[in-house]
């Protein structure tokens, strides 16, 4: 790790992932990440070797906790240039940049420079607001990584399609409000549900956060694995929760 | 209530619905209700008044169950001769001939009998597996009310946005393996999954059971609610569980 020569702009500073001596660059004012890339990180199902995008793939954190699962070969694409480089240097901060390479680009054309159907895995934590909604208050980048600035829910699951073999996993996390947009959307695309989990906040409390695993051209059957209950009592973590953050990363819940 | 001039056929029993001293006739070998039915007329967001359809309603378990519910007048359709006799037997044995109708008939055609749209809202607990998959250890009324014989889950939505008004709901109980077909279904009917909740057997295990009320021509915006987890320790019920079944039966869950 060169935690050392790191260099670090206004507003940054590094963070522990709090598994496998990993490090993160993040900035309040640019971009943090949040649970549901933890999450999504965890559930996603990966193969051991072979390629996996990582698309929205904001300061790279999501392509770092995969690395402690898989020896496949991990790229994250994200359109904010500001951010690709905040990932960037989290990459090599982390000697990490013989398994993980970050593309700046547009995720709606990067099949035109890598072909159709070229990865086994994909996963996404796109922006989780249509832009109907959108909340003055955020600055440009905050904005982008929220509402669907930049990339539609229908667009980032057509280009899932495009980009992943047949029988490859996509892998997603979203509110639940937006369940019904996102499953139809991904059955229009022959991308399957396979695999659906919800996070509740507490037991009692409606889910606030959906993780989807769909297969392209997989047959229609879903399972519903049991809920992620956050916390058990005030803000202390259920033990699902402790195993997800600081248990074995290896295999996926 | 006039159970002691019921007339049973030979295998029927009358057991308890174990609230508002409500009694229902069932056999094993033509139809008995589970679970699935008394979590979903518990579910369904149902109106104080209007008009209220019951598709696949088998013994009239689920009219019966919303009688305790609503002042709406209650229709139960099923296709079975056999189980519309035992439901009508059942609804006179309580006293509830002014309050729920059992129609005996094809949901399919229902429509053409009543014009379109005229239902506030509708329940069903349809057959659970496609036909490819039947069990032929089963008798002929049990096969055709758990296999898609006389109508597929494609058949049941239809029918039931041809009956319902616009803005009415629809709600269904079904396997969680088959959401993803439900929901895209659904959504190509003009019908929006509003609120969904899913049933776990105990907190660690997958769901068996999923609860989705959808509405008529609605926005796309689903509530996720909290699981219901039916056993807490052993055979015991949870909390929840109790007042599903013995608890107060205003309101919806």
């Amino acid at each position: 790790m060169n935690i050392e020569n790191v260099q670090l702009l206004p507003s940054e500073r590094v963070d522990d992932l709090l598994t496998h001596q990993l490090h993160i660059i993040q900035s309040e004012e640019v971009f943090s990440f949040s649970m549901d890339a933890v999450l999504l990180a965890r559930f996603a199902g990966i193969p051991p070797k072979g390629r996996i995008l990582d698309m929205c793939t904001g300061n790279g954190v999501i392509p770092m906790l995969l690395s402690t699962r898989t020896k496949a070969s991990i790229e994250g694409i994200e359109i904010q240039p500001r951010l690709a480089d905040m990932a960037r240097r989290s990459v090599a901060m982390n000697d990490l940049q013989n398994q993980i390479e970050i593309r700046e680009g547009d995720l709606r054309e990067l099949y035109k420079e890598t072909g159709h159907g070229i990865y086994d895995a994909i996963t996404v934590n796109p922006p989780y607001m249509p832009l109907n909604g959108s909340d003055l208050k955020l600055n440009p980048h905050q904005a982008i990584a929220r509402h669907e600035i930049n990339c539609t829910l229908e667009e980032v699951i057509q280009a899932s399609v495009r980009l992943v073999r047949p029988g490859g996993k996509v892998s997603m996390v979203h509110k639940p409000q937006r369940l019904g947009e996102i499953i139809s959307l991904m059955r229009n695309y022959k991308l399957e549900p396979k695999r659906i989990r919800f996070v509740h906040p507490r037991a009692h409390l409606e889910a606030n956060m959906v993780l989807i695993e769909a297969m392209r051209d997989g047959k229609p059957e879903v399972r519903l694995l049991p809920p992620i209950i956050v916390y058990v009592q005030g803000t202390q973590y259920s033990d699902e929760m402790m195993n997800i953050y600081f248990g074995s990363k290896e295999g996926e819940v």
